[in-house]
């Protein structure tokens, strides 16, 4: 006779019922409370739907939140993109939605902690630097903080829960990386070695898709195997994936005999062998959970915080990667302009909406070769849906594109040879003129940014002014970066480098892709951003430089509306950028287009003056 | 019968006995090494004769710098703008010259250790951010690193050592403050409240001054009187100061009975009272010494650190400040125009030096009303002693200025009610083309600072990069900061705001005044600066703003050389902003000048178009 397991049988819990399964469960663990953040164990952007606990247990899906459940309370808190999205995706009487800004999620747990409680966190889920202020907050309570590897909300859902992604790793040749995996991790080790490090765990799996010239397909979007590894400083690898995930022809003999294959179970196994043999464990502390770290500091190892070397690295893009972001750039600007052809023929009549539209520019997309599939998902916003910064259309918000309207359109495409992010607004029928005036104004920020021209050792910080400026004068601003790194066929989003106002110390260098993205928001009317890619290269030295200097090339290869633009307020070095950059959209896409897209690109990028 | 002191008995110790000297008392106390900071007790810019330790050691007259003294070697450290003069000053076979960024000293000591060392420190001169790093590196090598309160420097400098200063305190009135020390004093003690703060130790003399509305002159060139406070937080004040100090005729008065007068050694035990309170100290780790904080959390004092509260107040200058500033800076600006106006009459003829232009300059500032002296030493630098960033002539070093050069003049002046800044580059005949062409690129780097617009928050180093763009696309740049902050009557570079490469997170507010002062430096040719001081005011709202804007206003009231200016270089919106602060100089100056200087200062100030 067999006993059936109660939780599986059942079916699954309904979403009302999760937040007072989780309370029963803590309870039964002698919790008082629990913490439950967006990440896995990972701790990147990018969260299968099998680990997405934050938005299983709330209901909220936006990329950034972490929710506190506490015995009587529980609230959830998420940054200024999310105030609107967490209201609406969640039960209000059960979470109480906060901005993470404004009350900070240690002061709400300080404020609501009675004394002797006992809150668990899974610290697989944290970082040091996430986790250590709730600690104070905890221990000045007279509370405790509990880490639980065994996770109690994976106790409760179990029934309906989606299995672990298991894509197959997908090997990712050298002819694409430009490297091989043995020169990579040859520069990685070498690196642990100059700082006295015996090896480096990584849980970044980006890092682990450059650092082995593999991608795989576990989340949506980003080419990334799931999977952890241990660099040693002689640039041996132990890698940790899934046996179900390598059964790739090739793959072993790709990955050669110095990555060493395990199941992801050993990890824990592997950290303790680096802590007897007393290693020197480099640490990201930025991307490396309290779990790792504190099982290899129990087990004897030395932490060496310090930067994941394969950041840097990886940032950097070499010759071949350069090149494949140029060409996937070129399909890509073929597929984008055939797209904006066809709105301009069809869009004036009101047939067109937001879902219909994001559908044919990803069919455009398709056609074009290596083309595996969007980068990120496609913001396509009409009218007063392009004031939402990471709108995404719904049914519910699906907008017909009608004369008047602006058109928003922010996609991507993941090539094998490169990734791709690009962001225009046009006019649909005649624009008002003070969207046209601050178009006009955001445009002047992008051609700023990307006529820069910059020493070495500048970061993205210092040049973020640059795309303001304009905005500024006229009492404007937007509640963004205006920079972001770029993958090759990898994150949409990546680090080390970005252009922002909040500062950072990361030295802008050639090959590093970034973003160039200033926009404008009118809530409840319009959005408006121009968005290319920009490559740092090395510019020439202009007769008598001192310093050698850098600037970006963009890569991105798509017009920019022409009538939302007022000439009058483009200064002459601003018009012959506009009009340089529309010469090479032309004269680089054309020979790709049919005649009836040809000739609407030819009067898209006509010069203006 | 009286034993003489063999200390005070002996004739001064010379220069080149001094290490020789030290390295003995290290040995008579068991040391193997000790560090020379050049900062006192209050840890500020300014050291009294008295405190030049590290100048009495090693001859270095710097104004940042470091010694290490082992047994059988020795370094001194300083940055960039000091490694010809560390050279030129000291004896390099006694010190080691190195620059402290290529060779931290921290570096320099791990490689130099042996173990079991005992290297000596004066908790008094460093701060915890500063000695955290050396007891690491002491740590690591199983060495010591030993607090010395009792410094061993002293012990060998006795014989021709300068007394103490000992300056009357000053009353700064309230007419001149703008608000009288008991309502900064209720400020303060407010911001500890709401920090949850029972005190504040202040050894920063400027605070101080700045707090009680007081000043001094115990060191050269800023109004300081060198004392320590502890700041109560229902607004009391023990303020520990000499007693020959404090004579002046209705201080007491004028401090009110909030503020209790104490002699400087009850400093030890003021510290130890707040520790068997308990208190909660607010202790700024900045600006505060090892030997104040250990104290502190010896006595059971509960270290809360943050910033001094007086820091952001005293940045804001309030109306009366404000308008104090402006009074000055009109009196300056006269004594400047008459300056460059004898010089465009007498400079020609070759016959007059750095030296001799300077004491003209001074001469003209001391006819000013409410001048108290320079705030600083004058660099009046000809040719290519101008490139030299800190140059201070010397009778050795004193040029000629004669036809083709370029003179550089940086100078300022304590006014009663406000401090000035200045620098003009001005040619000598007719300038070189090259040094033209980039005098333009500084004056449009100037220029975009001066006309920058911004939303509130924004910091001074995201507007960094307006300073250096034209410089920048010419493959040139300056390696020093843009704009330190000013005092009011009070010191010349002052925080927390400054306009940097370096990131700084604080935002810019109404009052505040910065220095603008681009610059091109080409050795052994030339150097250019342009600095005015700057304040932030609010900015009326375009139509349409939706952002609250502040702007900066130009206060210095000094022409700009016309023959140093390429026109076509300047775009339409940079040659309006030149016009009209041309228009402005010869409009709020001119009612002030004789019928000569007025003549000059007409043509110097007409427009360029």
């Amino acid at each position: 006779m067999t006993i059936l397991n109660d939780a599986v049988s059942a079916a699954p819990l309904a979403q009302a019922d999760r937040l007072d399964a989780l309370r029963d469960e803590l309870t039964r663990r002698g919790l008082t409370g629990f913490l439950i953040p967006r990440a896995d164990e990972y701790l990147g952007e990018y969260v299968p739907p099998s680990a997405q606990r934050l938005a299983w247990l709330t209901g909220f899906t936006g990329s950034a939140g972490l929710a506190v459940v506490l015995r009587d309370r529980a609230a959830l808190f998420s940054d200024g993109r999310y105030t609107l999205q967490m209201r609406a995706e969640i039960d209000t009487r059960q979470f109480e939605p906060l901005h993470q800004i404004e009350t900070p999620p240690t002061r709400w747990l300080a404020a609501a902690l009675s004394g002797e409680e006992r809150i668990g966190f899974d610290p697989r889920f944290h970082t040091p630097e996430q986790i250590d202020p709730f600690r104070a907050v905890c221990d000045r309570a007279g509370s405790l903080l509990v880490p639980c590897l065994d996770n109690p909300l994976d106790a409760i859902w179990v029934a309906g829960r989606p299995p672990p992604p298991c894509a197959p790793v997908e090997i990712h040749p050298d002819s694409l990386a430009g490297a091989s995996s043995a020169e990579k991790r040859a520069k990685v080790a070498r690196t642990l070695r100059d700082d006295g490090c015996d090896a480096l765990v990584l849980t970044a799996p980006d890092s682990i898709a450059w650092l082995l010239n593999i991608r795989g397909g576990d989340v949506d979007h980003t080419p990334l195997a799931l999977s952890c590894a241990v660099v040693a400083a002689d640039g041996t690898v132990e890698w940790l994936i899934e046996p179900a995930k390598r059964g790739t022809p090739g793959l072993v003999s790709h990955l050669g005999p110095d990555v060493h294959l395990r199941p992801p179970a050993e990890l824990g196994a592997a950290l303790d062998r680096l802590g007897s043999a007393g290693a020197r464990v480099r640490i990201d502390a930025t991307a490396t959970s309290v779990a790792v770290i504190d099982r290899l500091t129990e087990a004897g190892a030395r932490i060496e915080r310090g930067t994941d070397p394969c950041l840097s690295l990886k940032a950097c893009k070499n010759p071949v990667e350069s090149a494949g972001a140029r060409a996937a750039h070129h399909r890509d600007g073929v597929a984008m302009v055939r797209f904006l052809a066809w709105l301009a023929a069809t869009a004036a009549d009101g047939t067109i909406d937001e879902i219909t539209a994001a559908e044919r520019l990803d069919q455009f997309r398709r056609a074009g070769t290596l083309y595996r599939g969007p980068s990120f998902d496609t913001i396509s916003a009409a009218g007063p849906n392009g004031a939402i910064v990471h709108y995404h259309s719904t049914p519910a918000s699906n907008r017909r594109l009608s004369p008047g309207d602006l058109y928003l359109v922010d996609s991507g495409g993941q090539y094998r040879d490169g990734t791709t992010d690009v962001t225009r607004t046009v006019a649909i029928g005649t624009p008002d003129p003070e969207a046209r005036t601050r178009f006009t104004l955001v445009l002047k920020g992008h051609i700023a940014l990307a006529r820069a021209c910059f020493p070495v050792g500048t970061t993205g910080s210092q040049l973020d002014v640059l795309a303001r400026q304009a905005l500024w004068h006229e009492g404007l601003d937007y509640d963004h970066g205006t920079g972001h790194g770029v993958g090759s066929f990898l994150s949409v989003h990546e680090g080390p480098q970005r252009i922002s106002k909040v500062g950072n110390n990361i030295a802008l260098r050639p090959g590093m892709i970034l973003s160039n993205e200033p926009g404008y928001y009118k809530a409840g009317a319009y959005g408006i951003r121009i968005e290319s890619l920009l490559q740092v290269v090395e510019s020439p030295a202009p007769p008598g430089a001192e310093r050698p200097l850098l600037r970006f090339e963009t890569l991105t290869l798509v017009p920019i509306d022409r009538t939302l633009i007022d000439p009058n307020r483009l200064d002459p070095a601003e018009q012959a950028w506009l009009n340089a950059y529309h010469a090479r959209v032309w004269s680089d896409l054309a020979p790709a287009l049919d005649p009836t897209t040809a000739t609407w690109l030819k009067t898209a990028t006509a010069p203006l003056f």
